[in-house]
């Protein structure tokens, strides 16, 4: 670069610390080529980065055969590991947190198995078997176990499509087969250690999912709300509304409304004093079983049953029957019990994972996702074959149980225990609870998954987010719950392929005083070196994008031709590619390197790499193409290139 | 950093060189934080970038509303400004390729509406109209427009599982009911700039299907080489295998097979012999029409067709009748006829794209990908009309038209006088052609898709890759083309889920004698720098890889942490994520990070990020994430972040 080329400001600056550079740091690192790896070791490589990322098999390295062995068993069974240990002064605080629980969720597991259409009974029985199975294998300290608003909803959805529910015998038998084939699911994605796939759901998409099913629950309970007695089978807002208000006449029921919606009052009321002050927790926690014992008495002293209150009627009492015998393993309903419970299972697992993840990170222990995954599968298998239907682990019941100061997964077991109880002694009593009431209780439970505030941040963050957050809202409040979650399903994949599609490109100049090139969309005060163009590639170059990334650079050149001849200055001479992002490339990307290389040499420019990395190194050298455009065209970094190539250039 | 935290010689040269570093570079420039950009503005780069990337509109910039209706016919019509310039000299060249690719196309249009199940006559009507229309509306100057075999071979298969080809009234109308929604399918991608779909397709997954394609088609072709005159209907290799061997005794004619054997032998000859010297390219070119006049006339002499060798018999005479009622716009095969047409024309489309570039790389002008498939596509949809089946550009064809000198379009408007010529007077003279012949000159047109070198430098360059194409190539020849096909798009996905699921991260370290940190894989001589962990995430951080990430970090910080516990070093202060390849993050991505601040925490680490880029800067303050760590924790490099962190490490 000699002087008479310095012809204003930016050049003069860039120039001087040009020169600078080369007098500071005249050194030059070579580009690090390694030792080419086997096949073999890349192959493990790859394979154990995808599926074994968290070393699981750490403890087991360097191990005896018997400790292997035991070792192996308690990653199984991790209460054979904790159990150990356990004392009386953590046995405190599992049995409040479990007592708490327990309380909590025997009205709601009422109301969510009359989401799934199922009788009242098949809530309480999945809160018995599953959590006791989960505690033995699961390694979640903080999460309950049981049914959930989202899944029963779901389930209750996909079967009635199949099954009318009135068809008690047969629908409860898919029922128990989606069970039986979500378990499976769950159980092979863990084992297989393709745990990674539910994290295909984006969070912004399960947010806008969750707040959808909220909706819906809430508007589904208008039902028992209103002492509506016929009700849409159908979940959207429109049919729902209509259904709603062309019996408002003669289909309403003051009493019942009164009921619900004292007791509604009454429940929300109790939740923002338990947000408000986080040491009332308990407060929003035992409000729901108070609220039943209060509303029963009333009904029971007031006989408002025959003035048109609906009221529970029966539960059936003692604990779980077996019920394996009841899943289908042949015939039509064997396909379609394995669809519903695949999905079912899925979502299941996705909220799971994502309550254990939340509460490890709280406590800062290490939840091995595959492993809970196995868990959750075998407590849904064996649950499918005592009279349960798919259980997860509970948002709101979770946070509860962490409140309460629980310690590990024994208070899942105290919580058991309550509903053992419950279901041996106590259902007698449930007679005379009004539907209203449980209609209450799901709607303050649900209320919580609608996340406003996750959706301003996601709004904040990333629109593309919001849209797919608001198109799985809409979906299932409008279409339905299945629709809801298949297009934050879709939108999460386009999201996916957008991304690789069309990685960004940036510009780079060097940064005053510095030796760094940066975007001089970022920093303006960057400067560009004449002569030069640096253009960044920010994804690893594959066939997905290769073309565009190929394209995207020679616009860059010909909008920066336009730029320099409309200012008469010199012509570019090295187009400098930072490939310090592209993390990878592949034979199309070679390809399409060789053509950028082509098309630059028709117009007698250089084509100069910086710091291309490991892999990308290997690969150029393996296709000749780092031969091609000469190993003296590839640097550790831009700064070095400009070093070196600034005294070779055309004045 | 203190001198007595000075343990071994990689700690002297580290605090030497860090030492140096403060020296000499103490100056550390402030993250840039560029002004919010507005929403509409965010927005419209997005769709900019996916959908007119290649900056389309350009040339109607700054134009006058007469001139910009001028540019938008010229570019529905490049032929319109071409055309102007057209000279003499010009058509010298285009109408020498013209007869070239005309002579090589006649024999092969007839064998590949053969392949598709089609009389012959079908193969000859696609080489007439489909170019003419090219020819105005391409910008392409040296693709071949006419049949191809794969795109015969696929959309013949599909037909005949939907009708029997015996069937010849309904199977026809069906063959252009496809070809309509092919076309229809590739205007509409192309209209609505979604050309980037094609990306999708890897290069590897092509070159499989390609050469699994060229082995099928080339084990139908036994049929008419060896004279069978009952042929299996499937096309998977044991089938065809078991067809031919079962037949052997009585179901093989000598004659036949000296013929075909004999011209095949020829046929390759001819090609290896323009292979070896490229100015002898025209051999090949005209060998299959020396082939065809010399077995017809051969045929027509000896009466051989008496004696079993199969003739062609009758190809209809006359110019392409109308067809345009044929079509199917109701009814099942409405349906049936839209998806073989979607896939076939998407096939097409990446064959004919696939040529478009690399022959505009060659002569180095552009290709507007999206543009070329509007024209196709209304290729295609008027073929549809005039009895045409889809065409395409031809590889071999095309290859033959750039070495025989064409300039333009014009040498395919030339192929298509000659082929109107030849429907018009000559078809009669085809009675006598062997089938044999016509099986011998599909092969020979075939065996240049089974790209061996390209399979080579896949297995070479990438083995994922490799596995893919493998993938592909024994899922034509095994199971079938759709299935080849099927797997060659899922391991494609794969391939691109993977990528995003399990970004590469890696531990740097400073290089010795700059200011520059690197993967310590890459360059072993890189040094670590005491008491700080950098780690650099070389992915954007989005949903389908933000835990993956999280967890890796910190099973990085557990390796290191072990290995210094058992080297007596003291314990890590830092952990700088390098972000410079974090090209986007999105809510998940923050939360990621919001756990691992978390984490680290509990630890007594601090997290330090060097430079992110403009877009996550953004999202890392509108989330306040930012805040939360502290503005003072990001730096520009991470030498910055060295810099200023050193003095303040405890000893």
């Amino acid at each position: 670069m000699t002087s008479n080329r310095v012809t204003n400001d930016e050049d003069i600056t860039s120039a001087a610390s040009s020169r600078r550079h080369v007098e500071n740091l005249p050194y030059v690192h070579k580009v690090g080529v390694p030792p080419k790896q086997s096949l073999l070791k890349e192959i493990t490589y790859a394979l154990k980065e995808t599926f074994l990322h968290d070393d699981p098999l750490r403890p087991f390295k360097d191990q005896t055969g018997t400790r292997k062995l035991k070792l192996g068993i308690e990653a199984i069974f991790p209460i054979l590991d904790w159990g150990r240990h356990y004392n009386l002064s953590k046995f405190k605080g599992d049995l409040i947190a479990g007592l708490t629980i327990a309380s909590l969720c025997i009205p709601q597991d009422i109301g969510y198995a009359k989401l799934a259409n199922l009788d009242p009974q098949f809530g309480l029985y999945s809160s018995f078997v599953p959590p006791l199975i989960y505690a033995c294998m699961g390694s979640s300290r903080d999460i309950a176990i049981g049914p959930v608003a989202v899944v029963s909803l779901l389930l209750g959805s996909m079967l009635q499509d199949e099954i009318d529910p009135k068809n008690k015998i047969e629908y409860q038998r898919l029922a128990f087969t989606a069970t039986f084939f979500a378990g499976v699911t769950q159980f092979v994605l863990g084992f297989f250690r393709l745990g990674f796939l539910i994290d295909f759901l984006s969070h912004a998409a399960i947010v806008g999912f969750m707040a959808g099913a909220s909706i819906t629950i809430s508007l589904q309970q208008l039902k028992g709300l209103l002492g509506i007695k016929k009700f849409t089978k159908k979940t959207d807002i429109v049919s729902v509304m209509r259904s709603v208000f062309t019996v408002v006449h003669h289909g309403w029921n003051w009493q019942t409304i009164l009921i619900g919606v004292t007791f509604l009052a009454f429940l929300l009321l109790a939740k923002y004093i338990g947000k408000k002050n986080k040491k009332l927790f308990w407060i929003p926690a035992i409000a729901p079983l108070i609220s039943v014992i209060i509303s029963t008495f009333f009904v029971y002293i007031t006989h408002a049953d025959k003035k048109g209150v609906q009221i529970v009627n029966d539960i059936h009492r003692g604990i779980n029957p077996s019920s394996a015998k009841k899943i289908y393993f042949t015939g039509d309903y064997l396909a379609k019990g394995f669809r519903i419970g695949a999905v079912a299972g899925m979502v299941a697992l996705t909220e799971a994972v994502a309550i254990g993840r939340t509460f490890a990170a709280l406590k800062d222990y290490n939840i091995d996702g595959n492993k809970e995954m196995v868990a959750l599968g075998t407590m849904n298998v064996i649950g499918s074959m005592t009279s349960c239907y798919v259980a997860t682990g509970s948002f709101s019941r979770s946070a509860v149980n962490y409140m309460a100061g629980c310690n590990t997964a024994v208070s899942n077991i105290v919580m058991s225990c309550v509903v053992l109880l419950t279901l041996e002694v106590i259902t007698p009593l449930f007679k005379y609870t009004p539907n209203a009431i449980l209609a209450s209780i799901i709607i303050s439970a649900v209320v919580g998954l609608f996340d406003i505030d996750a959706m301003i941040l996601i709004w904040k963050i990333d629109k593309f987010d919001f849209v797919a957050c608001m198109g799985a809202f809409f979906g299932v409040v409008f279409i339905s719950v299945e629709i809801g979650l298949l297009i934050a399903v879709a939108i999460s994949f386009a999201k996916i392929l957008l991304q690789v599609t069309r990685p960004r490109t940036a510009v780079l100049g060097k940064i005053p005083r510095t030796s760094v090139y940066r975007n001089i969309q970022q920093y303006p005060e960057a400067i560009k070196v004449p002569g030069v163009l640096i253009v960044r590639v920010d994804s690893a170059i594959y066939f997905s994008n290769s073309n565009y990334i190929r394209e995207r650079i020679l616009r860059w050149l010909t909008d920066e031709e336009e730029q320099l001849k409309e200012n008469n200055l010199p012509r570019i001479q090295y187009v400098i590619v930072e490939m310090s992002p592209v993390t990878d490339i592949d034979t199309s990307g070679i390809h399409a390197l060789e053509d950028l290389y082509k098309s630059l040499q028709k117009r007698e420019i250089q084509l100069v790499l910086a710091n291309p990395g490991q892999v990308v190194l290997d690969k150029l050298h393996a296709s000749d193409f780092a031969n091609k455009i000469g190993d003296d065209k590839i640097f550790l970094t831009v700064a070095d290139a400009i070093t070196t190539l600034a005294p070779k250039m055309e004045p």
